[in-house]
């Protein structure tokens, strides 16, 4: 994958055999629950989860989301893609979205929410809520398109 | 998987072979890539890229989070599996915990930020700043640690 | 005051005697002195402060920080004065705001923090990091101005 | 106004003349409007209204939110006066609720909401909204004591 500045910034993936754009995409690992894994070992080692309640965790939580907020706070409107960030300004953004990742993950844990599954069980639900052919191009709120 | 309700309401999981404890973990998928896919089609299908630029599904995230908060909020401290919660709250706690990881990654790819691969990266920070070793049952934070 | 729509729709106020532009303000009550003691009858007569304790407070606030967000969420960016807000949607966020301010008055009540006193401590010191003459137009984080 | 420490740790204000308990109030002033006016003049010095557009504004207040979510994470529940929380711990919440307070008090001036007179009309329809003499006591939301 060959990634280029074009279009004003927006990064774009092209394929490098075809040469057609190609869409960002993650790396297939770590999973969900790869992730739960590694930081329930990253707790037990360190004896915290006498401190890891789920409200504990969810204050966390919100202090993470507080510092991805911090990143965007004076910038105005942000383009797909960050292009006029900095290296390493998207590599300390990479850093609080993962934090954020972290603690949804282990609030999950405690909770006893099989993360991935409710999440295909929520997406389901969005599908029948805001059907394609409905809101096309509009963001309104679902209870909009009631009948 | 055997799950019994045990220790004043806390979830128990059995091997049903060993009869043994087991962790609660969840479902090896969907993977991050794939909410990711899912969720770049349910936009895709409904022309909403116009309306999901960074600052928005930001903005959506931390409306999320704000759910997830309503439903811890006059409940005093909450155990580790949430005894006291009917099943009723449990479903809306996955349902807001979706939402959340729904935006979360949205905003990741819409930043061009590998999710998957940089919690990898986050984690490994996370273990050289608090050494097991030093910050076994201390919830200090981890310059408090530095010498 | 006269309020007229100008500058594509940004609310000019109009001295009516001098016809000069003025200024949005305030109305000079009630103090937070007197929302903290509304509110603590409010809470009294209802029994409600065995619900009140300060981190359930907390995540009320993150709460409706979170219903603010979702009102800004699918715009883009908001020029100030709302030009392109109905005045169901302004009441709307009258709400929401009021809500963050109530129960941030009540968080700083259990607390024991005299908010308006610590705001003008605040203030002062955020006078001191950040000097006019030196940061004149620039939103760099006030460390960067450091000798 | 005497403070005295009671009760296991929560601060207990006695009046002292009658000896009898008091409850903690703020100081009167500055008001909200005060705070308005002196950020500003704060924000014009320093030439940043460019920066202080509405979203802008909101997102700092998400970041100071999570800032006060940082103070609160790792304790479990705290109980009203903070009993264990050390003079520093005071004072860095009592910064940390203040910067939600100013850039609550300038998110509402950009957006042209008068706050104290929302937080007037709020109150009463929250007054509307939980009589008290369905609620005593129970922390149910109101849409639950509907006839």
């Amino acid at each position: 994958r060959v990634a280029t500045v074009e279009n004003g910034g927006l990064f774009i993936y092209t394929n490098k055999y075809s040469g057609r754009p190609e869409r960002f995409t993650f790396t297939s690992e770590p999973t969900i629950e790869d992730i739960r894994r590694m930081q329930a070992e990253f707790t037990d080692e360190r004896d915290w989860n006498q401190f890891h309640q789920p409200r504990n965790l969810l204050l966390a939580m919100v202090g993470e989301v507080g510092e991805v907020a911090e990143l965007f706070q004076w910038r105005g409107e942000v383009a797909e893609g960050l292009p006029d960030w900095t290296e390493s300004e998207r590599e300390h953004l990479a850093h609080e979205l993962s934090d954020v990742m972290i603690y949804l993950v282990e609030l999950a844990e405690k909770c006893r929410v099989d993360l991935p599954q409710a999440v295909l069980r929520k997406m389901a639900l969005n599908r029948q809520k805001y059907p394609a052919s409905k809101v096309q191009g509009s963001a309104k709120k679902y209870t909009e398109y009631k009948d």
